[in-house]
């Protein structure tokens, strides 16, 4: 028996408590006639976003297809060609499907949360966490099946090499990376534009409340939450994830290795860290007492403990050998705590509690562009032990490979795994975030008094200790993934040295390194273009219609959004674009080797920009906090003001640009191992 | 005879030029009592500023000296660690002296220049232009005056190796890299602690206008952008020219090239530029009309113009023979012109005629964090045309080099040097910007009336393009310049080839790429924490001092000058030894090739960040004053405020951190270049 056919085991496990979560929260109760009404806005609004952004992904994905499909046709074969399409779209279908599914049991778990907060916090933790956890299980589930799927197919049933197979599934993940891109990046800027809109004029101007029912972009704003953070969140790591594992696997069954058990090994790993995922996704509902936070502590450091048993169990007897085995072991912990270290780095430097976001605060006094400076300023310092750990995780990976005889580049590749794995449970700790932040707008605006949205935000700020940590484990394992992916490409580019003394190489890495900042600034201007059209609409609705601003009349919610809707679409497109073509244009300007220092370079730059803007946005965002919590004369003061406006810088910095560079960075990786092996063959 | 003696003799007319000039300016009429009080404050606090900075910079050289000498002793004999030791002082005193005295001239230049403007546009044009141009004679001449004695004492009249000679002479560098670091770390943060606290108390809370003499910090801005503008960007530019001429030097002294003419030639096309921008200030000058803006140009082009032909005429005929010159001089010349893109299009992003400008007012509606996005954008996206032109300028010296023969590296030195050879007409176009700001700044403070704050408001305006151009010009050449640091320190650390595919390397790279970031947000903080003790002073003394608003008592200038002084030279301690002191750590824990890397990664992000802080401050700054000049509501409106809070956040974008960066990734490459060749001996 082939012992990795424990991986679709344990994806249709994941799948089964998907079902059976989605079970318990569809039995829970709405709530009020008015409650039913705004879930039933959101619902709406959210459907629409995804049907457009899904028939947009559809037009994309099969040209992609096409492509992809001649491509392969022609280098090797219809046969190959039909395979490669199958895995793409495959690919795209499974995580779209599992982000729907995902997406909309959090949008119904918003209402059930906040009604289920009117009997006490422990059930109504338990519908928002299960709500997240829905997202959390089946996109992993259903990725873990399908890449298992395929494999088996490819290897098993058909025969081929285990690096022909790994190839053609490599499609799989460029298909979820699509999903990804348009989720991250259409999530984003959809998000942000109807956050930032909704904010200028309802609280800036107007001076309402923030989640006001007279807000015209009020539903919008609660739509964004859910496919910016739940969705977006959700395809980011995915995308991370499904790379990894496919990496993994393509470095494995590179000639040095050899395939066989390194092919498998790291579907296997992938295999454990989901059933860790679900015990521990289990064990943190149940052990709900008092503290929602601490609950959601346990359940991740409970399957981080399980997962290194597990680790230890089938890398020790998986076939590797005495010897071996700790080169694969070894690397794959030593990921898994870098991963923490920049998660608790991440919470270090943007909790509430701490001295930066603090400080923030205090430079507030001093007026926008202080709170501003010295935001940026922390934001940029975060990286560094960041920068550490991924330095320290990649040496390490390396030569502990090395020391037990293992081919290094697999070590950075499990190591990447070693960060991923639980990814299962990182996603339902993350989704439960806009679950609950949402719970607690519904309760404002169905008016269900003060004590229930005390329980919706106690739940609310539970989420953002677990939502820094995973967001910084999103980033590095993003890097370590990326990292991987640039040893893949290596190994299918036949690369074997890159010597940057080399003019091309260097420009390479210019233009790479260029990228990640440019598509940022794209992404940002983005949010920028599409909030003013929004704005424009919100305010047109308070002057035009009568006895709205009396909360006589009810805005136009829809309008609102399908304005953000079809503006994230229409705005994700190029940069998305860039992602794809700016890599292969270097390859055929300047060759696979400057190809290379691209990726290297675009490495890099991402990263730290990718951990500076995630960060200096939350320490923002809390120390806008920190300020209404009564600090520095509280709400309405000067410096209240001054940490609004840095908190508005920083929205599009960790909701939109931020996020969406771990994607576009592993896009161009992806970009480069898919297409240039082919067009290699065809120049050749 | 040797042809490079022309190199101490264009220096020597160079500071003939200077001491005519300092002549002229000195004879012109300080104007009222009013002026000449106003003039001798500055003078003192530009004094204070200076004595301070160069107390603590004597101290900090004579230990690098003690450093440098002992490790040049032990590895390569007494006399040798006496002649690094020499080099090094020398090198620090020549721009120190250089610096201090174009200073001073600037300083006297600015009262000068505001009476000129009581007699009409073309007298005050004319001390404006040559109060700058005795900064930039002075120091390039003495500069190339000391490195071309210094060549020629150890290799004509001790008879030491080229390569000995250059590397010894390196060690002049690394001394003048030190002033380079004081001067702009720490003008930096002295000049914007300045403008911030003088504006946030001043304009913004008690709503009295710029420059006006109630302001306690007035003086102390006045005296900022002397120290900021003129000394500052003197030795930024002057610490790349002097590193570029050296490094093309060592490149040229290497086995591959054997010295020759290799070695001289260098010294010989910086004196041809000299020459050129001798007469081109000349030309400037005499050829002004109505425009001074189309002064500047003419003499910008007219210096191009003449080194082109000047430089034909010395690769032509000085013995590098009729198969090899153009090797040397195309890619001279395609250094000169990337130069002349990035100059522009720095132009076009910062300009207030243009249009990312101008959206970013237009943003301004919208509040503060609107504008800041915009123009945080707006900065990364104007690094595109800079990158490619950089990576054009690389391509085509390396393939015109060696498509002619000549060493690649030392085509991409070349090119380096093609965009500095006419640093002296480019640092007195630039610092004829801060004297005529500053003159304005008199001009109203001292009452002298409309017509003549109009006058030089055209000076001031004129000064504009140009200065975008010559940083453009700065921060291109840095690049150029610190690549070919990089190639010289390959070539004396002795690596062939550096293999980006080896992880010491991969985190060498990202462990340097994390510098230029980490670098600039101490700075920024350091702007901040300096800021909020100034602002505790002016308010103090705005509380304390009866009568002060009311015009009637004089406030305190010293005590703010002191402030700002005392706090710079302390904050700019932590970057600088971080500048020194990383690189070599990693030397130490990585190893020579992930130093290579290192470096690599800083030039990278250290060009990056460096370019999207300079011009996302410009674009900030002109988008302000495009509000003012009338759009979007004009002065004090809502848009207004949200221009001033951008262009408070680019201060120290522009003015700080962003032109700090060039001479930090330029002083992290002379540490490696001058000390590891060392510690490689020393461990051998």
């Amino acid at each position: 028996m082939e012992w990795y056919l424990i991986t679709p085991v344990a994806g249709l496990a994941s799948l089964v408590l998907a079902v059976y979560l989605h079970r318990y929260v569809s039995k829970q109760d709405s709530g009020t006639e008015k409650m039913r009404e705004i879930a039933q806005s959101i619902k709406e609004g959210a459907k629409a976003y995804l049907r457009r952004q899904n028939m947009t992904l559809a037009a994309f994905a099969l040209i992609m297809a096409t492509v992809l499909g001649v491509l392969f046709g022609l280098t090797e074969g219809v046969f190959h060609g039909v395979s490669a399409v199958v895995a793409y779209l495959f690919g795209s279908l499974c995580t779209a499907i599992a982000a729907y599914v995902g997406m909309m049991a959090a949008v119904e778990a918003n209402v059930k949360t906040a009604n289920a907060a009117r009997t006490g916090l422990k059930k109504s933790f338990s519908v928002a966490f299960y709500g997240g956890a829905i997202m959390g299980m089946s996109i992993v589930g259903l990725s873990l099946l399908g890449i298992s799927l395929l494999f088996f197919i490819y290897y098993n049933v058909l025969g081929w090499t285990a690096a022909a197979a790994s190839n053609v599934v490599l499609a799989f993940s460029f298909g979820a990376s699509a999903l990804a891109l348009f989720a991250k990046a259409g999530g984003g800027i959809y998000t942000k534009t109807a956050d930032i809109s909704a904010d200028l004029v309802g609280k800036v101007e107007l001076g309402i409340p923030e989640d006001d029912p007279r807000n015209p972009a009020v539903i919008a704003d609660n739509v964004g939450d859910n496919v910016g953070d739940v969705a977006g969140m959700g395809a980011d790591l995915i995308d991370s994830y499904i790379a990894a594992v496919i990496g993994a696997m393509i470095i494995g069954s590179a000639p040095l290795l050899g395939g066989g058990i390194y092919t498998t090994l790291p579907l296997m790993i992938a295999a454990v860290g989901l059933f860790a995922s679900i015990i521990g996704a289990i064990f943190a509902q149940v052990s709900i007492k008092a503290s929602p936070g601490a609950a959601l502590n346990r359940g991740l450091f409970s399957t981080c403990f399980l997962f290194i048993i597990f680790l230890f169990l089938i890398t020790r007897f998986s076939g590797l050998g005495e010897d071996k085995w700790l080169g694969v072991f070894l690397p794959t912990v030593a990921g898994l705590a870098a991963g923490m270290v920049i998660g608790l780095t991440t919470d270090y430097f943007t909790s509430i509690d701490r001295s930066p976001a603090q400080r923030i605060a205090g430079a507030s006094v001093s007026g926008a562009a202080i709170n501003i400076l010295t935001g940026f300023s922390y934001g940029i310092i975060s990286i560094v032990p960041s920068i550490i750990g991924i330095s320290a995780a990649t040496l390490a990976a390396w030569y502990l490979a090395d020391m037990f005889g293992i081919y290094p580049f697999y070590g950075i590749a499990t190591a990447a795994l070693g960060m991923l794995s639980i990814v299962g449970m990182i996603i339902s700790t993350d989704a439960y975030g806009p679950v609950s932040d949402n719970a607690k707008g519904i309760a404002e605006q169905a008016g269900l008094g003060e004590e229930v949205v005390e329980i919706t935000d106690k739940l609310d700020a539970a989420g953002n200790t677990s939502k820094a940590i995973t967001k910084g484990f999103a980033i590095g394992a993003a890097a370590l993934t990326v990292l991987t992916l640039f040893g893949a490409y290596t190994e299918l580019a036949g690369i074997s040295s890159l010597n940057l003394m080399q003019p091309k190489i260097v420009v390479g890495v210019f233009v790479g390194a260029m990228m990640p900042p440019l598509l940022s600034a794209l992404l940002i201007l983005s949010v920028g273009r599409n909030g003013e059209r929004m704005i424009a609409e919100i305010r047109r609705q308070f002057k035009e219609i009568p006895g709205l601003m009396e909360g006589k009349a009810k805005p136009d919610y829809a309008r609102c959004v399908d304005i953000a809707t079809k503006g994230a679409i229409k705005e994700l497109m190029l940069p998305c674009v860039l992602a794809i073509i700016v890599p292969l244009v270097t390859m055929v300007v300047l060759g696979v080797e400057a190809l290379a220092g691209f990726l290297a370079g675009s490495i890099v730059t991402g990263i730290i920009f990718a951990l500076m803007m995630a960060n200096s946005g939350g320490a923002w965002d809390n120390a806008k906090k920190y300020i209404e919590a009564g600090a520095h004369g509280g709400k309405g003061s000067e410096a209240h003001k001054a940490a609004v406006a840095g908190d508005t810088v920083g929205d599009p910095f960790k909701d939109t640009a931020g996020p969406s560079l771990n994607t576009m960075i592993t896009v161009m990786s992806l970009v480069a191992s898919v297409f240039v092996p082919l067009i290699l063959v065809l120049l050749a």
